[in-house]
C-alpha cells in the first residue's frame, strides 16, 4: 500500500546528508568531549563547530546556543530557571502554548507559588497586545512565554511586538521556535527576545538533539547539574553524533529554504483549493489558511462532517496525519487548541485534521487524501 | 602514528552492529512515538521492544526503565525528584561519587535546606558499613547514593550490604551503574536498591542515551514536564535511534560479556605486572589491582614520579588515557578523588594514570605504553 506522510509537524523525515554525516560521526569520533586528549578534543572541535554553524544560521552568537536533548528539556529548563535563577514571580502565557510550556508553568504555579496569567486568545487563536500591555504595566517581574508559531492551528504570532511589549515593561520574553526555525529566516540578534528553544527533528534533523538559545548577560543556571558541559548550563555527556546532525540539518534546512518554502506554499494553496473545492462547507481553523499568517508548512482543516475515527481511516489507506499535537503521549481526545478556539457545538459538528508538509510531499498525495476523505465521508 | 585508545571509562567506540541498527533506524522509522497513526506506533513499537530487552538483561520490569539522555540525566531526576516528591530530608553519599551526584547533592543542600552527611572513606576509597548504619539508625527520611563502582579508582562498593542496611532503617539506596551496567550480570529484581542510573556510551553505545531505573512504587515525578512521555517521568520527543541503539549495545554486551570480561581482566593483570617490573615503586589506587575489589576495566596507576604534563606528553605519543573523571568539562587539575584518597604529600610526588580497557585493547598496545612512559620518565 501507498504510504503517505502528512504529519511534519508531529516529526520529519532525515535527511540523507544528515544520517550520513551521524553515522561518519559514529564511526569515527570515538572521544568524549571532556577528554583532554585527542580523541575527546576532536569530539569537542565537532560539537564546537556545530554551535557555530547553527549560530550563525539563526544569527547568534554561539556562546547563546545551548545544546539540550530536545525542544522539551529546553522550554524547561529556560522557564524553570526563570523563576530559580531570576527572580520572576509571574508568568504570563496563553492557553494555546505546547504542553511542555503549559505543564510546566502550572507546576510553577503549584509548587513554587508563582503567579500565572494566561492571555486571553479569540476563535482564531490571535491575542491581544493590549491585554499584554496592560497586564505587564506594574512590572512585576514577569516572564512572557508565546510561541512563535502554534504547533496545531499554525498560526504565526507578531513575536516582534510582543517583544517590544515585554521589554518595554522588563519582562523576559521566551518563545518556543520549535515550529520555525530551520523554516523561516531568524535573526536572533536583532529580535526582542531573550529565550527561544529548537528541536533537530522538526528540521529534518535527528530525534535527541535540541537546542535553547539563551541571551548573553541572561543568568540562567543548569537544571541538570554535574560535570559542567554546555558553559554550566547543562550537565551530561553531549550527544556528538545528534549535534553534529543537527547542525547539518540546519545547513540544509537553510540552504533550501526558499525552494521548499515555495514549494510548500504552492501545495498548500492546493490542499486549500482542493478541500474548496470538494468540501464546499470546509472551515479552516486559525489563521491557517492566510499564508501570510500561518506557517506554510500546515493547514488546520475543520471538516464538515464529524467523525470520531477519521485518523484511524485515513490511517488504514496509508495517509499519517494528527487531529492534534503529537506531543501529548498518544492522547485522542480533543486538541486543548482546538478546545480552546472552538464552541462545543462547532466541536460536536466537525472533526479536524491537521496536515503538516514537507518538500517531499505531492500534489498526487493531496489528491490521494481527497479522495480518501471523500470516501470516508459518503 | 599509531593511536591508542585507553580511555573506556570516559567512554567507549560504537559497536559496528550498533551504528548500523541505528542507521538503518533513521532511514526507516520516521514517526514520533507519540502519534497515533502507523508511522507513530512503529516507532513506538521499537521503544518499547528496546526497554523490554533492555529490562531483561538486567533482570527488571519493562516499567522500571525510564528513558533519559545520559546517565547525567538519570541521576539528576533521581536525586531531585526524590527530594521533591519522596519527603526525603537528608542525602548520605560519599565524596567519591560523581560529580552529577555531588553538584546535584550540593544544590539540594544549598537550595532545598536538605541535610547532607558525606560518609568518611579510608586511603583505598573505601567506606564503612557502620557508620552509614550509625547515621541512618535515626529513621530520618533519607536517600543513600553510593555507586556501584567508582569511576576513577575502579573499587566496587558492596552494594547488597548497603542496600540492606538502607532499607533496615527505610532509607531510599540510588546506586550510580553508570561503569557496571553492561560490563556486570546485575539483577535488579534481587538486589536492596531503589534507583539506578547508566549510559549507553559507556558500554559501546551511542551518547545521547541512557537510563533510570526506577523502581516499582516509588512515586516519582518527571524533573522535565510536558507531553508525558515514559509514563509521565521524562517528557520530550524520545531519541527513538538512540534507544534502539543502546538496546542493542547491551545485548551485544552481555551476549559478549564472559569471553570479554575474561579477555579484558587479563589484559588488566599484563598491565599491572608490566608496570610492577619497569616500575618496581608504581602504586595502585584504591582497590584497582584487585581483580576482585575493582573493575577488570580499570587500573589506576600512581607513577613512582611526579610530571604534570604526562597527560599532554602521552597523547603526543598518541596513547589516550585520562587522569581523572572525563566529565569534569576538561578540567586537569588534580581529581577530587584523588585529593580525597591521598596525602597532599603523595599528590606531590606521583601523577596519576587512569588507564581503562575494552575488548580491543591488546599487550602489544599495553608495552607501547610502558615504552612511552620509560622514555618520560628518563
Amino acid at each position: 500500500m501507498k504510504k503517505i506522510y502528512l504529519d511534519h509537524a508531529a516529526t520529519t523525515f532525515i535527511y540523507d546528508e544528515v544520517i550520513q554525516a551521524m553515522t561518519d560521526a559514529m564511526k569515527e569520533q570515538i572521544g568524549n568531549p571532556s577528554s583532554v586528549h585527542s580523541f575527546g578534543q576532536e569530539a569537542k572541535a565537532s560539537i564546537e563547530n556545530a554551535r557555530k554553524s547553527i549560530a550563525k544560521l539563526i544569527n547568534a552568537h554561539s556562546s547563546e546556543i545551548i545544546f539540550t536533548s530536545c525542544g522539551t528539556e529546553s522550554n524547561n529548563l529556560i522557564i524553570r530557571s526563570s523563576i530559580d535563577n531570576l527572580g520572576i514571580k509571574r508568568i504570563v502565557t496563553s492557553a494555546l502554548e505546547h504542553k511542555c510550556v503549559l505543564e510546566t508553568t502550572l507546576d510553577m504555579m503549584m509548587n513554587k507559588s508563582i503567579e500565572v496569567q494566561i492571555l486571553k486568545n479569540n476563535e482564531k487563536g490571535e491575542f491581544s497586545l493590549e491585554e499584554l500591555e496592560t497586564l505587564l504595566k506594574d512590572e512585576k517581574p514577569t516572564l512572557v512565554s508565546i510561541m512563535h508559531a502554534n504547533n496545531e492551528l499554525g498560526n504565526i504570532n507578531d513575536i516582534i511586538s510582543i517583544g517590544n511589549i515585554c521589554h518595554k515593561y522588563n519582562a523576559y520574553y521566551h518563545t518556543d521556535t520549535v515550529q520555525t526555525i530551520g523554516h523561516y529566516p531568524i535573526n536572533l540578534n536583532e529580535l526582542p527576545i531573550d529565550f527561544a528553544s529548537s528541536s533537530a527533528h522538526k528540521f529534518h534533523g535527528p530525534k535527541g538533539a535540541g537546542f535553547a538559545y539563551i541571551k548573553k548577560q541572561t543568568k540562567l543556571k543548569a537544571k541538570i547539574t554535574g560535570g559542567g558541559q554546555e558553559r554550566n548550563l547543562r550537565s551530561g555527556t553531549e550527544n556528538v553524533y545528534g549535534i553534529i546532525g543537527m547542525a547539518k540539518a540546519l545547513e540544509l534546512s537553510y540552504q533550501n529554504l526558499e525552494q521548499d518554502q515555495n514549494y510548500i506554499s504552492d501545495l498548500k494553496q492546493y490542499t486549500i483549493n482542493q478541500f474548496k473545492k470538494h468540501f464546499p462547507e470546509v472551515i479552516f481553523n486559525g489563521n491557517s489558511a492566510d499564508l501570510n499568517k500561518s506557517l506554510y508548512t500546515l493547514l488546520n482543516v475543520f471538516l464538515p462532517f464529524k467523525n470520531d475515527m477519521i485518523g484511524f481511516q485515513l490511517d488504514l489507506k496509508g495517509i499519517a496525519l494528527s487531529q492534534g499535537s503529537a506531543c501529548s503521549s498518544g492522547a485522542t481526545k480533543p486538541s486543548i487548541v482546538l478546545q480552546k478556539t472552538k464552541t462545543n457545538e462547532e466541536l460536536n459538528q466537525h472533526s479536524a485534521l491537521r496536515i503538516s508538509f514537507s518538500h517531499l510531499n505531492t500534489k498526487e498525495e493531496i489528491d490521494y487524501l481527497i479522495t480518501s476523505l471523500l470516501e470516508i465521508a459518503n
